[in-house]
């Protein structure tokens, strides 16, 4: 069975969307990102990611997975029926490989991760000045459509409604760009966004007891 | 005929090479990044790349690509036997995937950027502490293997001979890393990476004088 290890609201719960999504079976285990601890047995997370960081997908075969972008195809070519990717030689297969990296790079890496982890002001004050313009990109797509990528819920997605649930504990609030917001509340109305997130917020919550 | 928007030095400079590795020919624009004008004909970079970055791909068809890991992934495609990249259904595509996003979010958007963009110290500090950690994973990776993915120069080997050339510049010294400084070299050597830099390197200095 594949093995997920993930850190609750991090961006491993784009890789849980994707698989209850795709109603694939798996086990998930609980890598504490800032500890670097698997809280299962209390092994160093880094003997399996060497950056410490989520999500590392375990495959059947053993093999380890990481960066949102691989796993989330992954995920989605396992289960081809459930259309969480474009099929290889559709040309969507390159716009969600787009927005794949448009979401990890600009908007995690370069936003949401120096909030998270950095917090000085030093740090922060360039990022916050660039996020507007980035966040101007989906807003303007999404403005006609109702997902990413051609005409139904891809990985794109479940990539996209991590980041936009992250924004506001990092302080934007999405109500300035309707089309974000309703998109947002779309894609939180899907029984499997709705049940990962929902699974994650009271591990969050319990950690945080 | 393909239209490559590119800033010289810049990530572009990945599908440049790639371009060139697969004898792919393609029409060359330069989009200053940094003024947002296209230097053929003064016109807006941002009407046709939203962030104004570079590589913007325009295909045969008139779509644009954006993100280098799309952009990447688009051309290798288009010349399978040049073996760019492992085919779809082949277990090291997702390695590609992981070794493009890691590339793009961990070295370029995590330290690159704010070092050749944003520049103040209280923007840097926490990069530059961190670059030694995120470098030592292709170092380790690459002890004992040629090229990133499989047994042969894949895109990923592209994209990461670009920015190790940028760490220079950026302040890092390579030679720390004696697994990374041979494999840049050796891929120096390649006719096609080494005329793609000669050319961008000109391009550089032609706009410095």
């Amino acid at each position: 069975m594949l093995q997920l290890y993930f850190f609750p609201m991090a961006c491993s719960l784009s890789s849980r969307i994707a698989l209850m999504e795709a109603d694939i079976e798996a086990q998930y285990h609980l890598a504490h990102i800032w500890t670097k601890r698997i809280v299962d047995d209390g092994s160093d997370f880094r003997d399996l990611s060497p950056m410490g960081a989520v999500p590392v997908l375990v495959l059947e075969n053993g093999d380890r997975l990481t960066e949102s972008a691989a796993v989330l195809q992954y995920i989605a070519d396992l289960k081809p029926q459930a259309g969480l990717a474009p099929r290889f030689g559709d040309p969507d297969r390159y716009r969600l490989q787009e927005w794949l990296s448009f979401i990890g790079a600009e908007i995690h890496k370069a936003f949401l991760f120096p909030t998270f982890w950095y917090k000085d002001e030093g740090s922060l004050a360039k990022p916050r000045a660039r996020i507007a313009q980035t966040l101007s990109v989906p807003a303007t797509h999404l403005a006609s459509r109702e997902f990413l990528v051609g005409n139904g819920f891809t990985v794109a997605d479940a990539h996209l409604t991590w980041a936009l649930l992250l924004l506001r504990p990092a302080g934007i609030d999405i109500a300035q760009w309707p089309s974000l917001s309703t998109y947002l509340e779309r894609m939180q109305a899907r029984p499997a966004v709705k049940a990962a997130i929902v699974t994650e917020m009271a591990l969050r919550r319990a950690m945080a007891a």
